[in-house]
């Protein structure tokens, strides 16, 4: 028998949109859309539709939104689908008003500005992990689509069983949660060197080189950062790297595209189209570079230079492949 | 200092023609490619061109073929890109007449009828094996590609250094030459498993949910042959699997793709275009059953119960995702 939930999602973007559709496919759900959007929550309510983010797309009648916090007292379950930035203070502030033992799960993939993994900042002793090789739009279209679940056996089982029941959501499991939010970070880079790549020799022969090399090199990074190095195996490791790296849905992967074409690309941040990747290799190319591993992250000080040091893309091309 | 070598190629097909135009980038090499077919023979001699094959190409000027079988006495280092039923008894004819200490890399992919490993039969002592992500057009297009040499330490480094440099083919190592051979023919299964999925759905989600099922399964194989494990990391474990399941110039998945979207296919061998995979599904299906491991290899059974019991596509589909 299953117990009915109250699923509160926090964030109507894409995300949180899609899989709020898909949380509703399973009736023993009660799916709640949080946003600070007011026009979200008016279009979901009463044209079930987010156009501002799918202007395409009909959604599930069921689905409700609300700007109203006091609807985090509620939540048997809280996922975390708003700006990697906001999460920790965003958490903090709706903590005290949450029923004892409520599940907090981050869907959203980023570090903290400090390096920190967002994960270990929030406040609630129910706190999980779920990314996956999953693209939005696919989500809510209904594809069949697979996450990592990093948290606790119990809240591992209880999510898979209860909640995602008849959703086509799939979840393989780690208790490492660490990893899945470091997996989260660093195929952002991958996916700029593989579109890099890309753009530049079109080829399976040289995207699968480039890919296997940066399988290796996030091995190194679960090690270095004391994660569990069976992470890679997971949907959130080998899984969403090649999703990432290999199609143009991929934002990270189009940047790397257009550079390897030799476009000039504004990371400067100050621009919507920031990619998540730049920031990453900037991190975590000096970290490793401080800590005296640059030969181990070859592809990663590659990145660096290209886009710090100002190395030319044809040295770029060769560091790729020696 | 390079020492000369002289490589002879035996097999003139698509693979054996790639690779000896671009061994032919390293002028200390002296390629030439052996072939029982006397027309491809000409054709390379007089035109420089293997039309047969590649009817669009023109090949260095300095490749030689020959039917002769005399050429392997000059041999350093021998190359089998011939059919792989064909290696055991070919080695055992020439094994006399060759150099002492001439080196023997198989690239063919595939398994002995008997399911045993062909590296394992070749009456060499330097035996090697040669696999990797790298489709044939692209290797003779110049494109940079990588595989996994799998034997010794020593003639991995001479390889690598001497034969293969400046040729922009980049090589990863393993001792555990079966694991190589190993990778080589489960892929094929797993890609006609993507392949599957892919003509059904179409969707990134749904392929790198399967993969990353994929790559477990084969690392499971892994151990199951008493291989090493870390194999699956090399550029014939998940880069060739990624490259065979996930892009439209392999056979194997081009066939998942037509029988996801419901074509009958002959499977019977007797046709031109039998594919590698369907011979090495029956044979892991079964030996799985009967090592009672069915649940271990959730994606070969479901693959064995669609091809050789009659089981639906619907049935397959659903299998594959739970």
């Amino acid at each position: 028998m299953q117990h009915h939930k109250t699923i509160v999602i926090a964030g109507a973007g894409v995300f949180g949109t899609a899989i709020a559709e898909r949380l509703a496919w399973n009736d023993t759900n009660t799916v709640i859309l949080w946003t600070i959007e007011e026009d979200v929550v008016q279009d979901i309510n009463k044209n079930h539709r987010n156009s501002k983010y799918f202007p395409t797309h009909f959604l599930n009648t069921t689905i409700r939104a609300t700007n109203d916090k006091e609807i985090f007292r509620s939540a048997d379950c809280i996922l975390l689908v708003i700006p990697s930035k906001a999460i920790v203070p965003f958490t903090n502030e709706i903590q005290s008003m949450t029923k004892e033992g409520c599940m907090v799960i981050n869907l959203a993939k980023g570090m903290s500005d400090d390096g920190a993994f967002i994960t270990e900042k929030i406040p609630f002793a129910r706190t999980a992990s779920m990314k996956g090789p999953t693209f939005a739009i696919e989500v809510l279209n209904g594809l069949p689509s697979a996450f990592t679940f990093g948290g606790s056996k119990a809240d591992y089982l209880e999510f898979k069983e209860e909640v995602l029941k008849g959703t086509g959501l799939y979840l393989d499991h780690t208790v490492d949660i660490r990893s899945v939010e470091l997996m989260s970070v660093l195929k952002n880079m991958y996916a700029i060197a593989i579109g890099l790549v890309s753009g530049r020799f079109n080829s399976p022969n040289v995207d699968f080189l480039v890919y296997t090399k940066a399988v290796n090199e996030m091995r190194k990074f679960l090690t270095l950062f004391d994660c569990d190095p069976q992470t890679i195996f997971c949907y959130c490791g080998l899984g969403d790297l090649g999703l990432t790296s290999l199609n143009d849905l991929s934002r990270n992967r189009t940047m790397g595209l257009l550079m390897g074409k030799g476009f000039s690309i504004d990371n400067s941040g100050s621009s919507s189209t920031v990619v998540e990747g730049c920031r990453t290799i900037k991190l975590m190319g000096e970290m490793t570079r401080e800590k005296g591993l640059k030969e181990e992250y070859p592809l990663v000080q590659a990145l660096y230079r290209l886009m710090n040091e100002g190395e030319s893309l044809n040295d770029y091309m060769m560091a790729t492949f020696s």
